[in-house]
């Protein structure tokens, strides 16, 4: 383990979460948006968060060498999508939560109007965002595909997490990891991903980052169910127990918590075996698999 | 006039509309959907439609001597947004129409869950669209530029007309052409300036064709808001007088119906003037124009 970072070093959000936020606000102030609509964006971006996406891509920049500010276009951008769909998914048509971060959604507080077009909008905004950044041209290119594939992505799980629809020949667990590979995991990756793009790495590297954030992408969520049966509302901020409600299919429902601990932790070490190539610069990222991990010990 | 072009010439239409109608096909066919989602897309998509803004990016790009098979792209990236602000406005929440070229819109066919995601959806194919174009990668920026410039001002334009908010400052006819400059006119001016850019267009031509895009913008809306008035619903394929019975403010509400007629006549010459530098390989533009402006006559 890095002897710079540790798992209680929270420094390993703040500092990216701090960087992002200042962005996201002067992305959003900077917008030119009708007052009500500005009221809704910063209500919805600037609601607090861990800032996991932003902290993806701005570590992901510094473990290829690469410039902090060069990330940061890419970090808002990737939050504004992750905004954007927790503003649709918490819709009374969808998950119909009242409750996001401990504050009201935007539907509860602006009415579901403005909550449908607030979240369309922070979906242009985002890709506006990239083509913002100081990128080459090439670059910027790379970025637009894959925010546009991982948000692509993100809906298909959605989809299939809502609406069902998987395909009839998946064993239970392979339909599970389907939905959250490409719900949560996908943009998690895509963070990575544009993390590399932006700090010019390699081909290589690229892979390197491609294939931690398809494992601490997947595990988030399988650490996300656990805590939805293990904590309280209170201690969440957002409605506990709502996927057995639901009827969801969980990673602890259908392995049970002890074999979900067990599958968490086998993608914290593929997570940490794929940065090998890295290095030391990748320490950030190390640590942020393991705490990633431990929210569930 | 052009000889070559009438006013009665469907090919101005049909011939770009028969090149998306194949591209947005195969653009959701090729994009590995669950097939409830595809379906959802392509009712929503496939559903007919003038295929006005694909038009516009087509006959802007061959107006500068560009390649038709280079606009393809942008105009099926423009009709994909243009779908999705369809399903979403239709919502429930929003216009609450259960009625689109003369079928059933998407939340009444598939659900209110899928409504939301397949239109959200749409947008992150949209850009997706763009990057798979075969322009260089710095044109491809500005494509992505403009997209994410129109969208953004087509939402900021539906908050205007569903939720108010308009500046005070402002007299109402100013006010009604806000809405309108944004909900339908920045969409149509980014198609034309989509398509200069596709056509490798200078500034000077670029500028042109903006002005031009513009001015078809507004009068789009205007002759748009005297449909409402004076024509059936059977004629519309979708609910006519609805804009009266919502209360909403419309040019031949504020203006009546003789001076709406003649600010389109205005609207119109402003156009064609506009396209005066760029010689008769703009005529189809011109017709279209007119053609445009007819539809109120």
């Amino acid at each position: 383990m890095s002897t710079k970072h540790t798992m209680q070093d929270t420094d390993l959000f703040t500092r990216p979460a701090a960087i992002t936020e200042v962005a996201l606000a002067a992305a959003l102030d900077g917008a030119d948006l009708p007052e009500h609509l500005l009221e809704a964006a910063r209500w919805s971006v600037l609601g607090g968060g861990k800032r996991l996406r932003p902290a993806l891509v701005i570590l992901s920049c510094e473990a290829v060498g690469g410039r902090t500010d060069h990330a940061v276009h890419a970090a808002v951008a990737l939050e504004l999508i992750h905004c954007f769909s927790l503003v649709h998914d918490d819709l009374p048509a969808l998950d119909n939560d009242e409750l996001r971060r401990g504050r009201p959604t935007l539907h509860i507080k602006a009415g579901e109007p403005m909550a449908i077009l607030a979240g369309d909008l922070l979906i242009s905004m985002a890709f506006q965002q990239l083509m913002d950044s100081p990128m080459d041209v090439a670059t910027k290119c790379s970025l637009v595909s894959e925010l546009a594939g991982g948000t692509s992505s993100m809906v298909i799980g959605q989809v299939y997490d809502t609406l069902g629809g998987l395909p009839d020949d998946l064993e239970p667990h392979q339909q599970l990891q389907l939905v959250h590979r490409n719900k949560t995991g996908a943009l998690l990756r895509a963070a990575c991903r544009m993390g590399a793009f932006c700090g010019m790495a390699d081909a290589g590297w690229s892979q390197c980052l491609s294939e931690y954030g398809e494992a601490v992408g997947l595990m988030f969520q399988v650490v996300d169910d656990l805590l939805d049966v293990t904590q309280t509302t209170e201690h969440l901020g957002k409605a506990a127990g709502k996927d057995e409600e639901m009827g969801k299919i969980t990673f602890p429902g259908l392995l049970g918590i002890e074999e979900s601990r067990r599958v968490v932790m086998e993608l914290e070490q593929q997570a940490i075996r794929a940065l090998e190539p890295l290095g030391p610069a990748a320490d950030p990222l190390r640590d942020l698999g393991r705490f990633m991990a431990i929210r569930t010990k």
